[in-house]
């Protein structure tokens, strides 16, 4: 019997930055809040209430607390209300979605009409648009490009849309154009840990994908997943099932962007005892047979 | 019987002007010259030089008389040197070719590496690159791209080139780069009369590709239509073959860019002559049932 974790699993850097530096804020304030949940996870918001690290949803509720900007970004136009309102700004939007968001108004400023591949109600998308002044469309279906011809058109991308999409996106578009200028800015930590899920899941006889339910990029691997081979999609140990592991001869874990090392461990160590296999049990993702850290991800 | 011309044949714009700039510019000129061949149809070339307008290859070879600039353009470094010299030029390049070369100059001073699509030996990419004063390459398969990781790096093509193979060459190129600059100095006169040719072959049973034996554009029309339907490349009406005609239902004819009228007029005339047709002989090549002039290409 064989359990092991998908190369690459859990946090990506953008998200273990935010983690580390709304840590690091926390040692030195006795409060501190964030602009919208710091990440898709429950288990980890819950976590950091512990710190007292909140979670408001308009500046209104801040009321004077030093400010986490999570790794989505905000609104050009929040970012400055909370300078003006001269409060304390932590700023953990990750580099990769605040590079998005300069392109965003390098490109409109020189006059491209800009196309965001996206989800026009995912934040960070919401907050790469607000860095548009001029005009601006969002794409969700890389087939359904707007109906006009342009003279020069720029393209950028959430950074969790895969390469693929993108490259449809251009198909359709390049006839629609003389100039199209795209800035990929598709950050490769998805679509590296989608291809290691589908790598392992075609070796396993059965998977398991935590993360949170509403968190899209887990809900993918497991949909990815359940392609090949018997699939559940768990939040934490708590919801493993005995039964599913039954007569399984090669186990798959895998987990998405903003799941907790902790969680995973969790249902490692859960597995391994259903199993009988106590003495495997570890301390550290890294220990997990097949782990490996994310190399640089751009 | 039925002889029918592909909906756009012959001259395309850039062609048609560059030669009605050189028979105005011969009008009020004792004799001039162009910088090689103003087009790749040696019938052409031969009336032109019974009208005082003579080919040279090189700028020793001018003496002073007036030169005209052919449709593909030349070297930046040619220009120039007539200019010194004080030539009288006459500048027929086809203004796509010269919008290619302007953007070749931009995209080079802007700092982008810049890849041409296209033929590193034909005279309009000599005469493109040659607008480029930084890093640049010559790509004529799409699909083998430098093989280095850019920043940033624009794109731009031999006015000739298939907008398919721009697009497999942004698809190589994308994952390759994190800015892709593309700017489509594709002219769709090419396109227009290949796509019109397969149409036209698709409802023959024979076609006659007419034009100079050299001409890159018109052998790719004999190269298409061949794979429909027995298909015959000639110059002018002479090559014409009486058996090629016989148990023929439906004759289509077509054209490269470089072929001028008066041939496509005369090799329809033969055809119906050889028919027996000759009440139907045209003396224009509007009068050629299926003909269509081409609309603004760009």
């Amino acid at each position: 019997m064989n359990v092991r974790i998908a190369k690459n699993s859990g946090f990506c850097f953008g998200v273990k930055r935010a983690i580390r530096i709304a840590l690091e804020a926390s040692e030195t304030n006795s409060e501190i809040v964030t602009l919208g949940s710091i990440i898709h996870n429950p288990q980890m918001v819950e976590k950091l209430n512990k710190k007292e690290i909140y979670r408001v949803d308009s500046i209104e509720e801040i009321k004077g607390r030093p400010t986490l900007i999570r790794s989505h970004g905000i609104k050009k136009t929040e970012l400055e209300e909370l300078k003006k309102k001269n409060i304390e700004i932590i700023d953990a939007t990750c580099p990769y979605v605040y590079k998005a968001q300069q392109y965003a108004s390098k490109l409109s400023d020189e006059g491209y009409p800009v196309i965001i591949l996206g989800d026009e109600s995912h934040p960070e998308v919401i907050a790469i648009r607000s860095y548009i002044s001029g005009e601006n469309y969002v794409v969700v279906d890389p087939l359904k490009i707007p109906a006009k011809r342009f003279k020069k058109v720029a393209v950028i991308s959430q950074t969790t849309r895969s390469i693929e999409d993108l490259k449809k996106l251009i198909q359709a578009l390049l006839p629609m154009c003389i100039e199209l200028r795209i800035i990929n800015t598709i950050c490769s930590a998805t679509s590296v840990r989608q291809e290691a899920s589908l790598k392992l899941a075609q070796e396993s006889d059965l998977m398991i994908v935590i993360g949170g339910k509403k968190s899209s990029n887990t809900k993918m691997l497991a949909k990815i997943s359940a392609q090949f081979i018997e699939t559940h999609h768990i939040e934490t140990e708590k919801e493993l099932s005995l039964k599913w592991l039954k007569n399984k001869e090669n186990i798959g874990i895998t987990a998405g962007a903003s799941t907790p090392d902790w969680i995973i461990v969790n249902v490692y160590n859960k597995i391994l005892k259903c199993l009988g296999n106590e003495n495997k049990m570890v301390n550290n993702v890294k220990a997990i047979p097949g782990f490996k850290e994310d190399q640089n991800v751009v």
